[in-house]
């Protein structure tokens, strides 16, 4: 083994810096989310703009890469598997993306996005999207712009590939057409003959007030894992999670009286971004491997905890009791069967973040197209309204009926993410593979959730995925726990044998692709 | 009128992002007072320390220094009322403190702060010193090794005069004695024959849930001035107020729901100083000219309402009715003159932020007294229990009875805050002073109040104070609106001549000094 060159140490304290100035940026986006008075949008905007010179500046400068260049003839033969080269590797990886994007368009970027979201949210609430359109376009501006820098280099193929890496590092254009391709001819004949089996009403029937869903919301959490010393659950127009350190991590989500599955599902899938948040390895903190290595890999950690867990039948079992206790009427005339039943039921709807789980990947097809359309320039901002309308109709077969359940539903467009979008269906196929390894790893695991113990999953998750933060790709440690790459079959036949077992199908609807 | 020099702009745009920083600097502190998860601290100490690092880099930047000289002649010969002369003059008074100060030392501090907050609030909880201990002696090596810093400069006369400049620029420890051995004189004979007098009684009787406290206050705040749009209100240990901008303004208060003074009059108090934050010049944003020009002033705004205003005839008048709507029972068999009186009772009391407005100075006397002591090298931190209890009976004639009620009832030395007691005096003094002159300009501000509109005050300090940030000295300030130096009589004037109205002295105490 070599020795430790003295270098790292330095290169260390740069990250610890980094680290550092990312949680404070985690808690200003917090807080314009939760806390941050409407007013004060615009001085937040200046503050992220601050900030984010001040991080760029940090990545890019001159020394950082002389430290890397000398560190890089030790890292090339040290032990792969160690600490300190992927931390060499990661800072390597991110320093040669900043550094073809100048500082100032970095600050605009990161203050057009800030005033972006303040317009997306004057726009749904007055449902205008002209309101939203000149601060999307200007997002668009820049994304062209940033998009742009790449152009003298080999990394990427498509220009969209240039925003999914900074998502989900490495993922591409052309695979993800693949996967949208299978997904679509695949779900579609699921979904229609699960939405003409199944119910329609809704998921959860009944008016509950918020306390008792607040309740039933601190009971749930407990008992997954969530700890008040280090955590805490918000309220917010869009559900989200965000850590600051491993040691604080926030969670919200959106109270609606007369339909329960949104605060229920949500703070099940936000634990499970906050979980992934939380199981960081603390000897990695303040370094750059106590980051997710991907968001695809963020979002099949909040998936599984939502749809593997949350939907299955032993979690049904253990939380029907728990619904019964925060929340009089309904679910005492409701057994097991019906509510694991109710929970997978297939319902075409308009709105994503409603959105069952068989159906949901065509509301990440939908977008995919869009944004796919809006970066290689056939479609213009203006016309995004009429598009969207457009595709709900053909991928969905529902027409729009208004824009907060239309081209305004979504946050993220307006926060400058886009790219991002597809991160969603990565997380779902790679949850399913990642379940098939743990099932097999844990075979009592069904057993455990029925009696609410939590703790092997947890654990689980923590050994295999959590720890290893940013140490390995996305890839490399899919290809670590499951042997295999990424595939869109185990989810496809994931959702089949749940809806088959659930009773919302009565028979096989795919043929196995060979 | 000279020309516009060109290094101006980039004076701004570095001022522009100090103040960025700043209100960054702003939401850490208001986060992890209001919303931080307890586990959070330590993450939360490091990026204080990462945040004070890039501040201190800024400020110290020879760049900055170098800007600061070639604007020199300029400012000399501008308009000594004009906004840029004033930048010109503020960044250079900061550039040259901070060059006094190693980095590394007040990245130190910043941390050190943090860490001894947390540990205040561990000991504050298990009522036990030695938990806090280290911490505070931590906080008083590096206090020292600051003050230190300054042993080469002429600029200050003693060692706590570096601490007092940090809060009330050119405030000196010479002043401040003469200013506490009057108020101690003056302050004890008055206290005695009031407290002889009135009554023992709680100012508010009556349990108070903290939901029908929370209305009242939401009504009380609206009518004085606070808008939700910039505005929001929380819950904290230690009630305090801080804005990130103008347009982001955060109060605190704490619920007792036996004690509705608590939340009531820390309410007015820290909207006092929300209104100071709020009301900076918008032209100013972004410049040091939107800050305070001290944190005498500071108080003199938060004083002024909570009881210049707060407890005066004619906001008894409009408050009662308002009282009776949001608390039912003993609010209706109190009248105006009761009222008045019980809201200006003098009974000597332990906790500093629960005390009266007569004994409130004797309580900041004897921190003067104690953290002077401190830095002067005759106590040490493992005695402060002992010499506070001993001071407390000498001052205040009381037997200390718990730590809380004791030496550990304060957050400030535990923030690092030493040379911050003496700004709470200051302010009095001031809002006093301010008072006599506005009610000099405002003949008709008693019928205003006492009709629930405070515009016309609100519109006062607008134009007379707060639009001019740190335009001038407090000193000049002062000078400006009232013609006079900082002076103790018009205080203890008005304390007395209060006293006398409502009541509670049957005739008058003091011998007025020629």
């Amino acid at each position: 083994m070599s020795a430790e060159p003295r270098e790292l140490g330095e290169l260390r304290r740069r990250a610890g810096e980094i680290a550092d100035l990312s949680g404070i940026g985690g808690l200003l986006l917090w807080d314009q989310n939760t806390m941050m008075p409407p007013g004060g949008a615009d001085a937040r905007a200046d503050q992220f703009e601050a900030l984010e010179r001040i991080v760029h500046d940090r990545l890019t400068d001159p020394e950082l890469g002389r430290l890397l260049d000398a560190l890089e003839p030790w890292a090339a033969s040290a032990d792969p598997d160690g600490d300190d080269a992927a931390l060499v590797d990661n800072l390597r990886r991110d320093h040669h993306k900043a550094v073809n994007v100048p500082t100032d368009l970095a600050a605009e970027i990161s203050s057009a996005n800030a005033h972006a979201q303040q317009a997306w949210m004057a726009a749904r609430e007055n449902s205008d999207f002209k309101l939203f359109q000149p601060a999307l376009e200007r997002v668009l501006e820049l994304t062209h712009r940033y998009v742009a820098c790449f152009d003298g280099t080999s990394q990427f193929a498509h220009p969209y590939d240039v925003l999914l890496d900074d998502y989900e590092p490495g993922l591409t254009t052309e695979e993800l057409r693949g996967i949208f391709v299978t997904i679509q001819q695949e779900l579609v004949p699921l979904v229609s003959a699960a939405a003409a089996a199944g119910e329609h009403g809704r998921v959860f029937p009944g008016h509950f007030p918020q306390e008792s869903q607040n309740a039933l919301a601190q009971e749930l959490l407990a008992a997954v894992g969530y700890d008040p010393e280090f955590w805490r659950l918000d309220a917010s127009v869009h559900p989200f999670a965000r850590s600051m350190a491993h040691t604080d991590v926030r969670l919200t989500t959106r109270w609606e009286e007369d339909d329960l599955a949104m605060a229920f599902y949500s703070c099940l899938h936000e634990f499970g971004h906050g979980l992934y948040e939380a199981q960081m390895d603390p000897r990695h903190y303040r370094t750059t491997l106590a980051e997710a290595t991907g968001l695809g890999v963020h979002e099949s950690q909040s998936r599984l905890w939502e749809n593997l867990v949350g939907r299955s039948k032993p979690f049904c079992e253990w939380v029907l009791p728990v619904l019964r206790k925060h929340l009089n009427g309904p679910f005492e005339a409701i057994e097991v069967p019906e509510l694991y039943r109710n929970v997978n039921q297939v319902r075409l709807s308009l709105v994503r973040i409603e959105a069952d789980e068989t159906t949901y990947n065509l509301h990440i097809a939908l977008r995919f197209e869009l944004e796919l359309a809006l970066i290689e320039g056939h479609l213009a901002v203006k016309d995004l309204p009429d598009a969207w309308d457009e595709a709900t109709h053909r991928l969905l077969g529902l027409e729009t009926t208004s824009l907060k359940e239309g081209v305004l539903q979504d946050i993220h467009w307006g926060a400058g993410m886009i790219g991002y979008f597809p991160t969603y269906t990565i997380g779902n196929l790679m949850a399913a593979q990642l379940w098939r390894a743990l099932s097999a790893e844990l075979p009592d695991i069904d057993a455990s959730i029925a009696a609410g113990d939590f703790r092997p999953l947890r654990e689980w998750l923590r050994d295999n995925i959590h720890r290893q933060g940013r140490k390995y790709t996305s890839r490399q440690l899919l290809q670590r726990v499951t042997g295999e790459e990424l595939r869109v079959d185990p989810f496809l036949e994931y959702l089949e044998g749940k809806l088959l077992d659930a009773g919302l199908l009565t028979e096989p609807v795919r043929v196995p692709r060979s």
